[in-house]
């Protein structure tokens, strides 16, 4: 696998650190991270056998933290903030975490707050940045949403910078999805275009938790404990009648994430339906005879279908897209449904079925607590890395420790369930569902 | 005021309860409660006087309690319980509080759960009754939904009573909504016209708080307290986008009790549109132009709907029926998402609209505290009433007591909002929304 | 009962209020309350029989809610809001509720929070005052605890005085205890004294729910509603331990409303021990022996006790004060932990006991939908009162109405369970417990 | 570093499994795990090259997983579920899990759920075993606690395997701490000596998180997730009075995981007291005076000590141990709000102190969503490691993945905050506090 993993610097930082840290193991005090070092990409013992018997180099990502030197002389930083794109939990905890830290770590004071995503990057919407402070952010942790608020769609690139340079912001913080991720990488080219000397640290927004080579987004977790909650209680509408369907779409665009590790947390599921696998619908061993011989045995199912599952069925209608450029997915929790309810219909198989799609509700529910310290922590190495003069990187979990990757590298190409891997497996072994 | 408040009785209570109460005000037991403790309808001291110059009786209903006397024999009695209709917070907590009562209190083993509604009732359904024992229904109060089952609609009431009768179940407890009520009137009827003495007490369930002269069912509570949750996040996605309308329907097919409570619960509510008031769309004071106007003014709006809202809008369209016969309400919810869209298309005033229906989500969930205790009141006074030889009862809280209702009086119309009330009061002055 | 029931007024309301209400029944516009609007405390048919054969008049409650005159000046007003005592769910409800009101319906601006309780009202603490506005108070809801911070203990009632008058504060709203009502009724009567025209509304706050003639006070219902989920989790530890007893206290210091409540959400409390009722410890009755014959049966107990329980166990130890002048209790639930491991040590019954004192994480909680709903009701109504020149007088709910009730009245004694009525009734009835 | 990571086996797996997996990496299917699939200690890229350098190979664990092969005839075995110590959320999940893993996809029908931990394996208690069968479990994860109860210390190892072998249970699964998994290794030799082939699978159950060589344990995110709420409103208590303070005691007997990790969910927290950090409370740099200094500036505070937490302190006092043989902690918490209350009464600066200790809240509350997932996988590869005939192992998450080590390696030596990693650095980050 060729990768390339290496972070752009706006130039060699000079400037001290506030944070005082040391370089001795046997101090108990904690060490400044070096840019070498790096986490493993892989950590099977047979990778590490293979690497070594071709005495090759493996893939590794830098390791996010606290530099000793500083790129910015800190008197004159000026900090911004955006969010872009669909809510997700965790949204205010980044942003009050990014404040806290450029305030009490690094003491800048000056931090714009740009309202409604990269609209507030272009004047013309009259969108007036908000000066963040910490008594302003300090309980906004207890909120879903953003207070930012935030936007679909990219913006005009150099009209972007042109307002962040006339607002001497040199440090921006974008969080977001992959079009805001791509948004990012292009502000940061255009300054540098412009030579206009400028750090973008992006900290990827996604529900989905499909971003490549990112163990766990912010959000996810919550997402899965929300929609664990939900299915816990479907259960029940499928209990409660006779034949009873409880069928719930979870989100999941092209990536069953959160639909694979919701049946995880509630062996209540019996179907899972998600993006990667294909959905085989007729037949003996297709799933309506199989939710049919389901229903003889127990009276009751409860099937969980990830919101981008089943695409193919839809394959001859005209594609459309969305104002991100995203393309709209038919809705395959309408079509299950009405699927479901014909067959039984047809063969006169008495049935009750419950639809249910909590996307929204899911969305913007404040962070639960291990979101809440991913959020902090992402904020946190996010300001290290930009003060340091990183720029066009992400910040992301890798095998539990926090690394920076180039944005590049991240928006590659979408995570996906791997149907050979555990998860997958975890999830056949708890639902005992067949492997269509 | 002419309300017949009577409560019917299968003949006089003969027989000891084996609970110990006492007949002193003074010994710190409490006292049998006797048929003429009653309860006052109408608690204003206007109507007290009006009845004291006129020389008249107010309006009062039987207090629930325990009787001093028992008609059955409880060496004979076997008893059945039955839920039907759609699901209710509080099912199971009723269902658990029947069978404690009956065993632990009274002493009754026999007690037989129906499955699926009025259909457990048919043997050709071969729904076979599940035995009801403490160590069963311990932990049930932990999940929503009911353990029984449940099913929509009416049975053959003549075959119902003959099934009764063949397995000797001579107190019935009916939990479910008017239908089920008016079920369960006819199941009493029907035995004393065969002259099998069959006592029937029915706890209302109705999520949407309708039943009349009852001030709250259970499960209401908690469906306002999951709705109040659900509408705070709401916020959000109506606050994190540039005039984001976040736009909630709830439960309420007839009365908007849901919605108005819920509204009171969180401030944060601009429209709350139910049955009861008229909804005007067009016009400058209409609701399209209103929330413009806010929208103008704040750049977010949030309104909840009940599903029974604005029907007149539909006057045109086909009545069509479900299967206990309830009139399909047209999907207000929808309709407004389309014409709000619809709206701000046409005028090209930028508008970001979110539509959550959290319906199942919230009928299916466990009770929460206060509804529990209601259930277990509610259900300890109907084993009270039924073995004291009443029949034909709801039991229900009227002025925070429990008291017993004729069937028939309960069902009589439904319980709506009224517009000259303190509650719709209290609506407009949290949400400030003009009295249509 | 002699009870005066009258409120104070400081004059007679000549001022047009801002809010359009109407005088007909007819027109579906709430009317404007009038002080001949009153709610009847005995709503039996008994009592009602009694007055009418007596041809004597009830006690009855002045309704709660908006005058159509003000006494004062809208333009002249400045109010004041001040939090007392210890902390209880819903605290934070009350003020933003306040604010909304005085801002939104009644166009008051100058609205001071005072910090620390009366502290806060003698200029030597240096406690300044915080201006309200309705986007500061905003989504305090979501916390629990009183953003203003609170204090216990009385404070020169005169330099009080002095201080209100010299900001102009000429409505205050009072949140507190019996000592903090106590104290509002002398500022009331102080400022009478020197013919400052200042309202003094009142709100009770008593997490124990034991205001005399007040049904529910605001908070009561979320420390029930935290107390269960404790409890229900507290009996998973009595049954994971060969006779295993978890023991919880609950608040409750002179009534023990907490402690049935919770009890009646949870069937599954064994012993409950309450102010009200003696306590018997020794004895083939006592409830040691109790507690052992249940777990030779079971294996497992749970117990609540409030705080207030069984003090004359320590009626030969001296009696001591806290800063509000509350006596002391000695700390029942260390005391039982002690004498139930005492005998069964003596006695070599193997036992596991966990004690359980959850005081604070309950009283800092914040408030749950339906507490939230009777703390913007209190609020409002507090207003309407305090604006059409009512002083000295407190703001509560009685038969599921609001009325305004003098101080005086309110803290003429403590409300406490009756031993002979329903709830209590209720408690014996789920637990089984034996009515020492 | 020298570990022996090797997992002792009964013997040579022969039998085929039910479960049909496949051997090739693109056939959509997932691949039997083999043992020498193994999961790398070090993950950074400077172990990777050192070894690489040395030619050495780096340590390793055994993956967890399905096997090809048996060592059991499946219609020969019996199984055992123990679970020790005391509670922590997941127990229930952990056995649920076994008994569907068991039942659904080995078919083994036979299960013993051997009552009050290892008290259960000895006959003379009279506690007998409980036959599990799905439906008896289903719904059990929705409570916290153990539906097998529990018991603390040791038992003669080898009466208990007397029991085992005379039941004819072969295969036994051990959930408990430290203590049990070295009881259980002691049941493994003990069988092995007297020839006995029976495949001992511990899971490991401390809520503090401090296995070595184990990731993370069950029940450890649901108790950092409760204490986060607990903290995030023992703030309220602390910011509601003037010089405030919160002073919360959480478990972590010796390390301070969960005080730490909870820290970092909130960051409202000013101080974490931990076991591995010294704690220095006198002299100008000390707690005490950092604290008054903390309220001099803001008026409150919020202070976590774990349980553990400067026992330096009490160095002088005499030793005492539980039944468990686990040295008994002094009470740091009350010692440090005596001390606190102490220092300022002294100098006679106004405060007002509250101390909370939750402990058995937090350990009887049902699994969250993350450790339900957790406990199920845990369980199913205990599952799939014992009928493969590996015995004297514990299964565990070691970078994000399940693995096998030997107990023996798991009990070496507790698990501890690093103070120069990054978990204790994020800590001092989020808090400002000293490292003292």
């Amino acid at each position: 696998m060729e990768l390339n993993t290496t972070i752009k610097t706006l130039g060699t930082p000079e400037y001290l650190t506030p944070i005082h840290l040391s370089r001795s193991d046997t101090d108990n005090i904690y060490n400044y991270i070096d840019d070498d070092d790096r986490v493993l990409y892989d950590t099977s013992l047979k990778s590490f056998l293979k690497h070594q018997n071709e005495n090759s180099v493996p893939v590794s990502f830098e390791k996010a933290g606290p530099r000793e030197k500083l790129y910015f002389n800190l008197s004159k930083v000026k900090a911004g903030i955006v969010t872009c794109g669909g809510l997700c939990p965790g949204l205010n905890n980044v942003i009050r975490s990014l404040v806290m830290e450029l305030w009490y770590r690094y003491k800048i004071k000056d931090i714009f707050g740009f309202r409604y995503g990269y609209e507030g990057l272009i004047p013309s919407y009259s969108h007036e940045p908000i000066l963040l402070r910490p008594d302003m952010v300090n309980p906004i942790y207890l909120q879903g949403g953003s207070i930012l608020g935030s936007s679909r769609g990219g913006q005009d690139v150099p009209e972007m910078v042109k307002y962040i340079k006339a607002l001497g912001v040199n440090v921006l913080f974008c969080i977001g999805g992959d079009g805001t991720l791509r948004g990012a990488r292009d502000i940061s080219e255009e300054a540098e275009k412009i030579k206009y000397k400028l750090s973008i640290a992006a900290i990827p927004k996604t529900i989905d938790n499909d971003v490549n080579f990112i163990e766990r987004s912010f959000g996810f977790e919550t997402a899965v404990s929300k929609a664990s909650s939900i299915i816990r209680d479907a259960h029940n509408e499928a209990y409660g009648a006779y034949n009873g369907i409880a069928l719930i779409k979870l989100m999941g665009r092209d990536s069953g994430f959160i639909a694979a590790h919701t049946t995880l947390t509630n062996q209540g599921v019996n179907f899972v339906l998600v993006p990667e696998a294909p959905l085989k619908l007729d037949g003996d061993d297709g799933f309506l005879n199989r939710l049919k011989k389901r229903l003889e045995r127990r009276h009751h199912a409860v099937i969980v279908v990830s919101e981008g599952a089943g695409q193919d069925l839809f394959k001859d209608l005209p594609v459309e897209k969305d104002a991100s450029g995203n393309i709209k997915k038919h809705d395959i929790g309408i079509y299950l449904k009405e699927r479901i309810s014909g067959y039984f219909d047809e063969i006169k198989f008495p049935h009750n079925i419950r639809y249910i799609d909590p996307s929204y509700i899911i969305r913007s529910a404040p962070a639960n607590a291990n979101d809440s310290k991913l959020c902090s922590q992402l904020a946190q190495n996010a300001v290290h890395g930009a003060l340091a003069g990183k720029t066009n990187f992400v910040v992301g979990l890798w095998n539990s420790q926090l690394v920076y990757l180039p944005i590049d590298l991240a928006v590659k190409e979408r995570k996906k369930i791997n149907l050979e891997g555990d998860l997958w497996w975890n999830v056949l072994e708890v639902t005992g569902q067949p492997n269509w």
